[in-house]
């Protein structure tokens, strides 16, 4: 299975990131990772990007503030760039949010919910679109979906002694 | 090719879609076109996506307002969702963008710019993420890549002009 | 009397969800408790909704983020729906208020406040609601209403020993 | 049938009001319409809910800016309020939103979407809130929302011209 | 000299209200301190309001949420009000805020910043208010100014420390 | 009676502040008109504020985008400033609005509303903070607040005849 | 003198760019323009650069949506670049503005007002910038501020006509 | 080398700005530090500006809140004014970015990110902008970017072991 890029911006996204490797291999879906800055190592980035679309099929980008990096990305390859708007700034994430969602037509950027959640959940996405190519992948995907499903159906059984009947 | 479904919340988001639909067509990628809404016919919105993950390898779903299309989709498929926040409240589309993103782990959708441009991203993005599966979209997609490039450049050519060295 | 519903989109909204039962409990008002999400248990809702006109005459539904929860359960009934918009993403709420009040037209949600404030007025709203058919819950909210008033007015009291008058 | 109270906070909220009277006369829900401002005629508006609880059933009140005429009365009865935030300050309904929907715990207003969505959503949420003590009101519930299904439907009907099969 | 009232929605006000009334017996302004809720005890503010033109000279109102407490204050008056926003909700002030200062024309609320500033800030303005009639505070409040210019003069001294001149 | 006096940061403004001038001519208050900016006229206001507090009793200042006039007048006087967040920026005064009401402790400035209503809220607020000083204009304050409501009990009489009594 | 590099990302912001021309035009400083788009032209915008620490003193760069423009010409080069938030997409440029000023540490953008006024801005900052180079312009900033001094100056002696002496 | 002037709207900002004061020794720039409030000492700030066009080549000025310093400044001088929005207030910052930034056609101040981050990125930006003038500081800069460049390659190098090829 061609690979899965993970780019972050900082070192210290690792934290949030371990959600999104650990959903990723969860899937077995392997992927290189990367911490490289859209603004202080844009050669590097370039770089990377001008073998992306031969060797990744996915790239995922978590960047905070004015949230550039997966926009970047997205201007140089053709394969899909999915964007987490890490919540870290003065302003929790709005800034990175609207920097990362706002791309301007014709170079989209694949975004998903701000911080934490957003890094399961671009590991989740990035599973769907190899899917298409890699059709495994959808079994995997029903699997992950009912145990999600059969985790929330546990609750809710547990739920029941909260109800109220005198 | 495997059809990408379009869904949109309501028959006033036609105009705003146009741009999806000529970027679509332009890839030569076969969609099929759904007005459904999530609050007013939850039943069919379910009923298509039963065999989505069979007849569909992506579904794009724009709604405005408190816009659930995409994320009530996104709950019952495995292929990948895209969305589209339509500005068409007060809110100018901050309430369909918050709507549609912050999606809760496990489930996301792949959210766009909100507005016109982002159902021309829409398309684009459905491009991208379908030449995981079909490879001949690669050329293409580098192809408009090129063609959005070169527009620029001759705009850049023009805007010599407006260049000033007395 | 007819019981409510109460949802939660997950059991981490249970602690949040104290103050609804308790106050449920004080009106003496039955209610059964969901552990479910519009997004992971989509067909587990509908279940529910498809009795829900018989079953229950109130419905309160709790969620975060992209909130969907209240929203779709208002597509599958016409019971009045409560939405209270919890606080738990970066947004602070900010995103679930929209995602709950921003419905369109036809399927409204009564949002109340977000966070805890919102959790003790779904449960009043809900006995004010019931109150139309259940018109002993008339004295016991105005039995809460002059509680609520006495309270302020202890503290009013207490307040004298702030004035300043040298 | 009881009747409702549809108060305003402003002569020039009329023509967003229109779809609200609209909707109650649909159901054939009798109602008073008031034009009475919170700080402009608190008497007044306390006058009126000095009875509201023996002559109405659910009270719907739309107001703009610092909203505070739902949360007014909402303070001083004991049937449900309903809170339409009027989009006609520099904010577009982003200041009577807020000002309506965070209500302290103890006094809920049951807040609609921001203007003319909201007017018919109140009139709407009115009728199922009636429905718990008129529960004649659940028949024509259903048949609104087997109206709304079925534009969409044939809404949904023409979209299949928009389709692209090449 | 005529009294100035302070007004708080609910106890949980007194530590942020501290500066305020520290402030005033600063000005040896005379205060008399109430806690009442304009949703939960609305009878007991009209009455104070109905002497308030008589026993006071100014107002000052700190409520949190949908603060309504200076508006409906302002609408039984005709002595200026002072609002402050109190930032104790999820949206940290926000929502109090836009529901103090946003009041329709005619029913002005002289709203100051949210939170601890603003409860100095309320004392401040009031004893610039009754300078108007008590010309004695004008002394009072230059002293004020130049006691808080000197502790930035004598901050400014220090900072020199910080300046570097290799 | 001392005079009110009335900055504008922009002649632009002028539209806007018809609404001011009109309601201290209805209030008999003498004003004095400046049209002049805190960034680009620095000093002309230094002058002005050098004898405001010999000259007036009340400073009203309008401005827009990042509002500074009203805080800059507040930190060179002791008299009360009346800021109004004019609305003609891309933000619609929510830029203004920040930068009038978030002063820092010690330098008050009591802001209205945004826009037009603001414009007449600060001669009423002005008119109110006067009467402090000339009680004569209580009884003005009265008529214009009865003149309001009668003005919505007009209204309000018109309004029976969209009440529904089928 | 240096010239200054004027980019904007699109065509459409040339109108938007007049008074950035103009001014500079006024203070007789050369400029070369570019239209190229961060994410459709990221190589020439990348080669531009490479030079542009010996041909410039000073980039302007105005973009909108997700505005890159500037933060990437800020990763490649040493010189001062200034961003112009361009307000053309839903959100009135709050998108462009956070993506152009929320930089990381160690790359800034110096951020002028959103819209036409930062156009303005962006060229007076630069003059303001190159000054430090070239003293010459220090007396054109001087007479430019002189100038916006006397317009405010003339309009504050119209202005007197709108005083009211009774 | 002319020293650059920092100055500081409160004794509590120094923290924050330490990193400012780092980075600009760094690059071996004299700097004078100044605590003066545009609010509490407008005297003392027009003390300084007045001479600031002789003394100084650029301004740096940090403040929260309705943050006026930096704006109050550029009013007074014609060398670039760079402004820190501090994020101490209840919004975060998002009151002084705005207060800051969006300064009216004229008089801008070059604004940088909200915190901490934007007390780096001044002293950053006041290098680039004094390297117009004193060219030595170019290969500064350089080293700068190539010493941020290294940091980020260190770390892209651990990165590599968070990969995952299965």
């Amino acid at each position: 299975m061609k690979k899965v890029a993970v780019f972050m911006g900082s070192k210290s996204d690792l934290e949030l990131m371990k959600s999104c490797f650990d959903t990723l291999k969860k899937f077995e879906i392997p992927f290189d990772v990367y911490i490289l800055s859209a603004h202080r190592t844009p050669d590097e980035v370039a770089e990377v990007c001008k073998t992306a679309d031969e060797n990744y099929r996915v790239i995922i980008a978590a960047a905070g503030f004015a949230a550039h990096l997966a926009g970047t990305i997205a201007g140089k390859v053709t394969i899909p760039v999915i964007g987490i708007p890490v919540d870290n700034s003065s302003f929790k994430g709005f800034d990175s949010l609207l920097s990362t969602v706002q791309m301007p037509p014709g170079v989209p950027v694949a975004t998903v919910t701000t911080g934490k959640a957003g890094a399961t959940n671009a590991a989740v996405l990035a599973a769907q679109i190899l899917s298409v190519g890699y059709p495994e992948l959808r079994e995997k995907l029903k699997a992950y979906k009912k145990e999600m499903k059969e985790k929330v159906l546990k609750a809710n059984e547990e739920a029941k002694a909260y109800s109220y009947n005198p």
